[in-house]
């Protein structure tokens, strides 16, 4: 198992990665499309049983060929990145939305407009708590890379200032500052109103095996393309 | 939409339920399996291409009849709850895990014991720090109900001692003080060697309106069955 901020290095050109990013976010997208349905359905139970038999089917020729365990990271030889099975943002995990975040280098940011449907629920037609968490955790991460100073989360404390919407949201974090290996990123949660409705702060920690790797290696710190 | 603590109320028997739990929960199993699938997949692109297609056309035919918007929460003439669409928890939903939640009463804890494969990373290997935040913050939602002072995420903090590994874990959160309708809790994720590797505490506030409601309808507080 790689450790983080080990990406492991594969030989692939532009093309192919192009190639291979699009049939796979497909295959993914229909994958999320499938979760919402499964939520939504109201078709009758019969029906229900016979299309997931097909499903499984599916599944099982999918299963043919794979690899074990996660996906991990993964660095071309041309310098694209892939974080596929990133629960956020990764392009092959259904789970994630997945967000696409952009990453402001010259103003040390990260920011993201992005939809949360029925997929991401806690209370009724709100956001998860948990959910509003876990996007900004990933956004407070990508801000730290942005601001010159990657880490690993090491503290997170979020506040609730209101429900957040099922629907279009964006978020924004920034670094508020370095000391060192640590990071005090700053970030919020936006409505489609633009009201602020989730507040965080976490301290992002380059933990010291990993900046001796990245010593080591010579490689830049990933700049999470996708 | 249904506001938080303000269930719909269905009717249905017993013996529906569990039939339509079986069939749901069947579907959303193995559009879980296709999620892990999505990423681990190494068979060859014009397969996936051709097996996406006939996902798509699975989704057409669940979607022929369905709820508009996100699945909110029911409780049934006979008292089951239903919170099927919940991102942590919810039996409907393949972003869930999910988790199997046991609320002690007596002792006023929430306790779980899961399994987060390839769909959760985040670092390689590693469970996504966001992903650690989302099943603790609906497990010490969970304790705020056994200690008999429910709420809504005010404030959740996190604090990441050691990284936390894709696979078996368990989690368990606890009440540190009822102050009127503000419930300090706390809790703490375990590895399969019962380390712990996060810490967290939250602040969970019953909203006024959520106070009115229950008085309202004289309902007891859900009590999260699945």
């Amino acid at each position: 198992m790689a450790r983080p901020f080990e990406p492991d290095i594969v030989e692939l050109s532009d093309e192919d990665f192009d190639r291979q990013a699009e049939v796979y976010g497909k295959l993914a997208d229909s994958i999320r499309r499938l979760s919402t349905a499964s939520i939504q359905t109201t078709v009758n139970l019969a029906d229900i049983e016979a299309l997931t038999v097909e499903l499984n089917s599916i599944a099982e020729k999918l299963e043919a060929d794979r690899i074990e365990g996660s996906y991990g990271v993964s660095i071309t030889t041309t310098g694209r990145f892939r974080g596929y099975g990133n629960a956020v943002v990764g392009l092959r995990n259904p789970v994630a939305p997945p967000l696409q975040i952009h990453q402001d280098y010259e103003q040390g940011i990260a920011t993201a407009e992005f939809e949360l449907g029925p997929r991401y629920e806690g209370p009724p037609g709100m956001v998860h708590g948990g959910v509003a968490a876990l996007v900004l955790d990933q956004l407070l991460g990508e801000a730290g890379s942005a601001s010159g100073s990657p880490g690993m989360t090491g503290t997170l404390s979020l506040r609730y200032r209101r429900p957040t919407p099922l629907g279009r949201l964006s978020a924004r974090a920034w670094s508020a500052g370095i000391e060192g290996y640590k990071n005090t990123i700053k970030g919020e949660l936006y409505d489609a109103d633009g009201n602020v409705t989730v507040e965080a702060e976490g301290l992002f920690i380059l933990p010291r095996w990993a900046r001796e790797a990245m010593e080591a290696q010579k490689h830049a710190t990933p700049q999470f393309e996708r």
